[in-house]
């Protein structure tokens, strides 16, 4: 990047692209919020907005990954800046698929409610806004390049992981005993899968932020005992 | 990019990172192949091999990753160059996910083969040799630049999520019938459901060589009806 002229264009791109991740996040979580409402409410009619309503997350998918090449084809980055960019490319498909998440958890919970309930819903309202909650901070380090934020973000997965075994083997039990809660019970197991797995996306987006703050790989425990990472 | 030299040294790199991504894919193709392999054979030596082989995949997935940053800050690539870059950046992560499907494939195998087999596995093995061919077919049209096999992935996507359907009505079938088959019935399900993301990261690839090729995204239908994508 020549002159400060241009490097102040690349900044004011970076901060608006960076406020457009943002409201993605804020689509994408909402989505899951709904979808997990309308599970919890029985409201098909939520249910089936969930289900319809990816179009604005679509058309920001595709508007960010545009925004994306043509800063690294205008400005062409360097250092920390380029990373921002590569990280911003990978948090934009993390936010497409949590926006995806939410409509199999929406369609899951369309099958349902199609049955009587199998149990009064706790642990999944629960799991839903423990993986909200991850997603926003994950969002919030990236902007404000807070690493120790990120790090609280991977270190709280292992939360998830034991509400969805717990949903699990709770589930087993009803489906053992009554056959009857068979389908139902599998479409709440479905669902804590899901949410788990928009779990594993605010996961990468925290170690993609500390690869770009710190240009140090926490992935696979890269350069544990070792050099950092691979830069 | 400056001289010939520069642009023969770009297009080596180049070069060089498509092979690494091939090897990569047929590392996580074969612990793919190798998981439902110990399922079916119920060989729990080999399960076990499986979950904890996943060592040479993280290891090319930072490589890679830290190849693509290098060739991006070098050579400051442009147009189809810089989509190609991006495009394995993306590739990456998804290979990188297929052998944590594998490994949660394993896992879900050792499951099943602590109990008596519920049924015999006909379509779980056709599911994988489908998503296998899907994942080569997308990682081959990335190589070749082949925006007509990349379109034949997208079209086979159908194949898979059917097949996912009938394991699924198939097994509530079995564990309504036998309360004792829910527990392995359910591994089968959610085997099936791993399979049909390999699928999905084999769709993702063939997007991006599409995109990577002629600059129009087909993600999302995209364009459709209107100016073509998103550049």
């Amino acid at each position: 990047m020549a002159s400060t002229e241009h490097v102040r264009h690349f900044q004011e791109e970076l901060e608006h692209l960076k406020g457009r991740l943002l409201e993605m996040g804020g689509l994408a979580e909402e989505q899951v919020r709904l979808a997990v409402k309308g599970l919890v409410d029985r409201d098909r009619d939520l249910i089936d907005r969930v289900i319809g309503g990816d179009e604005p997350l679509n058309r920001l998918h595709i508007e960010l990954d545009g925004r994306c090449f043509t800063l690294l084809a205008l400005y062409q980055p360097m250092a920390v800046d380029l990373r921002a960019i590569v990280a911003a490319v990978k948090i934009n498909t993390d936010l497409e698929r949590v926006g995806d998440l939410a409509i199999n958890i929406a369609e899951a919970s369309r099958q349902y409610v199609a049955h009587a309930p199998v149990k009064k819903l706790i642990d999944i309202p629960r799991m839903a806004s423990f993986a909200q909650r991850m997603l926003r901070d994950a969002l919030d380090a990236f902007v404000r390049r807070d690493t120790i934020l990120a790090q609280r973000v991977l270190d709280e997965d292992d939360v998830l992981d034991d509400l969805k075994t717990q949903i699990f083997r709770e589930l087993i039990t009803y489906m053992l005993q009554d056959p009857g809660t068979i389908e139902p019970a599998l479409d709440l197991i479905l669902i804590s899968r899901h949410l788990e797995r928009i779990g594993d996306h605010a996961t990468n987006i925290a170690e993609d932020v500390i690869f770009m703050v710190s240009a140090k790989d926490v992935r696979h425990h890269a350069g544990e005992g070792t050099e950092p990472g691979r830069r």
